[in-house]
Parts: C-alpha cells; sequence; structure tokens
C-alpha cells in the first residue's frame, strides 16, 4: 500500500461523498453545502469540511460547493477519472449478476474480463461477456494491465486465485469470498461479506 | 440504536472473528491463540484480546482459547444462535443471487421471503423462493415478525422500500442500492457498493 499522509478513514469517506455528489447532480442540483452533505450522508458537516480540507480548498464560505468541481476533484483524488478495467473471477450466480450490473458506468470502472474454472462455463456468455478459462488468467491480465479484480469464488478456492491475481499483477481485490486472504503487504485487498454486515447488526436488536 | 457502553468499532470486528473460528473449526483445529487469529485477520493479537475483554474472560493465559467455545460465546453477543427471517425485497440479478447463496446456513440467518414490484417477476421462483407481490410486504413482514431486510432494488425506487420496511416493522436494513437512506435513527442501515469499495482501493494504485 502506498504510504500517505492522509488518514484511511478519511480516504474511505471519500467515494461517498463522490456518491452523494452525482446523486444530486442527477437531481438536477448544482451547489450544495457541507451541512446539506452530510444530511444526505449521515457524517457531520464539520466531519465532511475536515476531511476535504486534507486535499485542498474546494468551497467558498457562504455560498458552498460547486457540485461539478467537487466532483472533478473527488474523482482524481480517488483516481476515478480514468476507466479501471476489472479481472472478475468467479461466473457464478453472483458473478452473473456482478457482470450484468449497470452501475460501475461512470463511475471508473468496467469489467473487463471473467473468468472460471467450470468447464460448463467457459465460453458461456454473461452479461456481453465470453467466460474465459482461469488459465488464461495471467496471460489476459498482463496483456490488459489489468490492477483491480473482483473475487466471486467459493471460500475454498479463493485464497489460491487471490495468489494467482497477484503474480499476474493484479494490485487490488475486492473479495466477496467469506475468508481472509493472506496476501503479500503490498496488495490493497476489501472484503464484501453480508453476513459480517448482518451479525454486527444483529448485535443491536432486542 | 440500542445504546450500549460497547463502541462500534469493536462490535463490528467480532463477526470478523466469528468467520475466521468457524473456518479453523471446519478444518479441524480446536483451540486457537489471538496470535494466531490475528494473522488470519490481519489485527494485532492485543487488538483483539481487547476487543474481547468487554464481554469477558473466554480464553486461559498460555493455553489460549476453546474454539467451539469462542464461537458459542461470539455466536451469543451477536444474537446469531437464533436464526433471523430475512426480507429480500428485489428480485433482480443480485437479488436473484443473494436468495440462492448457500452461506446464510450457520450464520444466523436465512431468507423468509422475497419481494417485487414487476409483475413478470411475482410468482416465479427463485432459489426455492416464490416472488412475492410488494404490496403484500407490510403483512407478510408483520405475520412473520421479520426483523431484517436486504435492499437490492434500484437506487430511485430504494428510499420509498426502505420506508414502507421501517413501517412494516423492519429494524434492520442492508442495502445494495447505491444511495443514502433517511430513514428513523432507531433503524440500523449497512450498506454494500462494491464502487464505493473499489474507489477507496484506486486512491492507493500509482
Amino acid at each position: 500500500m502506498d504510504s500517505t499522509l492522509i488518514p484511511d478513514i478519511v480516504v474511505s469517506r471519500l467515494p461517498r461523498y463522490l456518491q452523494a455528489l452525482h446523486r444530486m447532480q442527477e437531481e438536477g442540483q448544482n451547489a450544495t453545502s457541507s451541512q446539506e452533505l452530510g444530511d444526505r450522508i449521515g457524517i457531520s458537516a464539520a466531519q465532511i469540511r475536515k476531511d476535504l480540507s486534507h486535499f485542498g480548498e474546494f468551497g467558498k464560505q457562504g455560498t458552498g460547493y460547486s457540485i461539478p468541481y467537487l466532483i472533478d476533484q473527488l474523482q482524481a483524488i480517488l483516481k476515478v477519472k480514468q476507466v479501471w478495467g476489472i479481472a472478475l473471477v468467479g461466473a457464478g450466480d453472483l458473478g452473473h449478476a456482478i457482470a450484468r450490473y449497470q452501475g460501475f458506468t461512470n463511475r471508473g470502472f468496467r469489467i473487463a474480463a471473467v473468468f472460471d474454472v467450470d468447464p460448463h462455463k467457459i465460453g458461456s456468455q454473461i452479461g456481453g461477456f465470453v467466460v474465459q478459462d482461469m488459465a488464461n488468467l495471467a496471460q489476459s491480465i498482463r496483456e490488459n494491465g489489468i490492477k483491480v479484480a473482483m473475487l466471486t469464488v467459493p471460500a475454498d478456492a479463493a485464497q489460491k486465485v487471490a495468489e494467482e491475481l497477484v503474480q499476474a499483477g493484479i494490485q487490488s481485490i475486492l473479495s466477496y469470498a467469506p475468508v481472509p486472504l493472506n496476501l503479500p503487504e503490498e496488495v490493497y485487498v476489501q472484503y464484501i461479506d453480508p453476513i459480517i454486515q448482518l451479525q454486527h447488526m444483529t448485535y443491536y436488536l432486542g
């Protein structure tokens, strides 16, 4: 992971600001305030101003933020003015849903290739992609300069596949497999596991 | 949200400990240490010991933790010794994948009912469930005492559906819609948006 002076918790909030700003823009809005943005997201206005101050001065006292300008700046900070190709590994139900998901557009990502090991799936088409044999994984990732992967394979396969991805040059992995991955420190890994989040919520249920 | 003396950040880590312990158990292991558990998850042993100490004394100096005992205790703390029925709203690609997901078993949850507004989907079967008309939502949730919902509807529909869920008695919502929900404070909401996590990672990419 890149060493940087900005706390990771601050970085983690920027995509949420960007998401809310996009939404405001879609709704026809042109300017906003840290107060309004905070009310939408459930974060205090002071926190938003403090987070943004790490990166520069984006608004004016009294007039607030220009939404297109702040979107542009946040996209640059998060490096999503470019479009990152994603290697999607695992063409099961969830991989299917991701391959067909329309929400990547304009947010900095597109699925670049879909892989699976299952001979019944290889060669089939999902969401406009032909599922490729995992045997082609390394070559395809290298040839296309892909740095980001989404992992939707079963838990038992996740570690091995993740190691293959890293060897092929993948630097960031978003894993849906419910198992912690053990990878070199320079690889950035995040997890999505709905059950982890559900269990977090049931703690608070009566 | 229940007021409690345990910091939420501590609570948020417990499901990850539980996940890793389940995995160790599946691999045939019977005891572990905070060091080993920490190495798996990428959290320091000291942090794990400190987190667990909020809830009691679960291990012995030198011999570590009994895995079945610690699983049992964490399940009790997170209230997942019982099985929570989930109302799944939105029978698109993602709803489909969730309805068919086998990973809920033994982790405290089961899908209890699936809803959609699309007349083409209502009455069809996904993952063993007959998709019900959203018009039945409130009655079904009340009759079955469902408190947890997963939301896989488009962004534009999410706020309205979430309000209906809350009115029907839902207390916790895990939303996949890429939009912040504005709900009464006592409703616990979490979000899953892969793009938020991908954008967090690209910040660190060269």
